[in-house]
């Protein structure tokens, strides 16, 4: 087990990664009054388990699936907290997915404008990425995200135990965040390449899940609130993929992050901005995870979603691409340039594939 | 007009003080893009200027009064900030009382984890204590300020000129919170003292609301989480005074405040803890504003109401009450105590009344 420690202007987040670190943190927590925010899907799993580590605790269950991140489930989450007479100085665990972390790191943030929170992260998307740096939101009336704070968990459990239960297309959807620190971070770009073949395997997996947590807290570090363009690189993928999601459905939100990828991939070798091997190499990551990227009819259309996407200017689109190794840029492009080029490439794709 | 600044870990608020104000500050918003939140009854005095100020801009007016302080209004502004087009880079304008200031402020805070605010006080109660140092709020199942987070706004323009048309008792109540200031800044105390003949004059409030303002910044310098304590001095009188506003309502936040200054007063000094003169002149200021403190029916009902008021302990009623000048202390009071002195103090009111 090793620890990264995540230090902010107003907080310390410390993330403790690594088989066992949830039999070593855990119980630790149990002197303190805690609620427990969990989902479904791994209360069925897990549910037991936590009882007999925690004890009976007050806990709430949302619906799994993205469609739980919205505002209702949001307040009637801070109403059962109320309901359970949570205190300022009691502690939230969010324990679960992506979504679980992003409703209940929220949660935690407003009720009594804020009470401590620990995150326990169950799927490899979420240990990656999610958990991590304080990002907390809800989704609104089909925008993702727009609703939200930056609050810091005071701990994050990192444990590739929970992986073991995890379906192999949520591995799959880990594993596209995976590629995007990939394409950020020279080291862990070559450490990607040279496993090409062991994606799956628990021992690379718990060893590349640390990369990528040490990566981003250094960005989070550098940027918290996301101002000075830092951590807009974590973006890279999201333009597209979240654009691409809201449309489409049906993919896992990771997938989507790594279907964007490609296509925004594609505009920066038309650009000239990513070449040569890098760029074949980058492709052949992304390929390994997805196997076959879809095309979509009327694809086009995510333009006009990308344009409303919070993390871009007027008419310009803002995307974040792959330069060369460790090595990401921003680029603006036309909304019009941009919606083409998605068709050309959907196009080129459909004929691939047929 | 003068400028106070406040800086915390992570922002700067700058807050323009005096007659004038808005005249010399809000024109320079007009090249942003802004979102106006405010209250019917500040639209129907003010709509027409602030068309003529800021041109035909969103706007989002919530219903007058404390009841709009809830999560179904937050969203809905929330939705209507989304429908406007608001970006990340948009200014959030906070116009009107307490209210507006809390939920616009929680409105900002939230939207895209965050946008632009600009505070503008129009009662006496906002600009000397509400609109300064970021807490932001709404309330839920009659839990007073139960949802929210500190969000400092980078500017808040307080001018006197919207005092005007403030109702009488609403001066009243911004006088409760100066009142408060009295009980813990010496130089508040002494000009209060000095001019208590005075209170209502403009001139006397202009220079007042800055010295509590001033104030007030030093503290949430210093504590801007409420987490050290020092913030916590802020909340004299409001222990009890929000449990007797929750069960009795009717009179305004402020003097409610006031009442429960009276109250817990009372119960210093009965513990020995503010006594002689200094106790006396602080009820002489108490009285010069409220004329009359009520008793109530079933008071004891309030220590209940207390113990689920979220600065509490335990089995604890946690009051801050002046001590000496410039000087209040926390007291920890036992519950059945407590329901005993509220009780005690109300009858021999009820006695003094009749």
């Amino acid at each position: 087990m090793k620890d990264v420690t995540l230090k902010t202007a107003t907080a310390e987040s410390v993330i403790r990664c690594g088989a066992g670190a949830f039999e070593a943190y855990a119980p630790k927590l149990n002197s303190r009054q805690l609620f427990i925010i969990t989902d479904g899907t791994v209360n069925k799993l897990y549910g037991t388990h936590l009882s007999s580590v925690f004890g009976e605790r007050p806990k709430y269950v949302i619906p799994a699936g993205e469609k739980s991140k919205n505002p209702r489930v949001l307040m009637a989450i801070l109403k059962s907290m109320l309901e359970a007479g949570v205190r300022r100085n009691s502690t939230v665990i969010a324990f679960g997915g992506g979504v679980v972390g992003d409703i209940a790191g929220l949660a935690a943030a407003l009720y009594m404008r804020g009470v401590r929170l620990v995150q326990i992260p169950t799927t490899l998307l979420a240990q990656v990425d999610s958990s991590v740096g304080g990002k907390t939101a809800v989704d609104m009336d089909g925008v993702k995200n727009v609703i939200g704070t930056f609050y810091q968990p005071e701990e994050v459990i990192v444990d590739p135990v929970f992986l073991n239960t995890l379906p192999k297309r949520e591995i799959r959807c880990g594993l596209g965040e995976v590629i995007k620190y990939g394409a950020l971070n020279a080291e862990i770009y070559k450490k990607l390449l040279k496993n090409i073949k062991k994606f799956t395997r628990a021992a690379f997996l718990e060893d590349i899940t640390y990369d990528c947590i040490r990566h981003k807290a250094t960005v989070v570090q550098e940027d918290e609130h996301d101002l000075s363009g830092a951590r807009k690189a974590l973006n890279l993928g999201h333009t597209t993929g979240h654009a691409l999601e809201l449309l489409y459905g049906k993919r896992s939100h990771g997938e989507y992050v790594l279907i964007g990828a490609y296509y925004e991939l594609q505009i920066a070798r038309n650009f000239g901005i990513c070449v040569g091997q890098y760029a074949e190499n980058l492709e052949k990551l992304i390929l390994s995870v997805l196997k076959k990227v879809p095309s979509f009819d009327v694809i086009e259309n995510a333009a006009s979603v990308a344009a409303h996407d919070k993390k871009n200017d007027n008419e310009l689109i803002s995307l974040i691409v792959p330069k060369r190794e460790g090595q990401s840029v921003e680029m603006k492009i036309e909304y019009g340039k941009y919606e083409q080029y998605l068709k050309e490439i959907s196009d080129n794709l459909r004929n691939k594939n047929d």
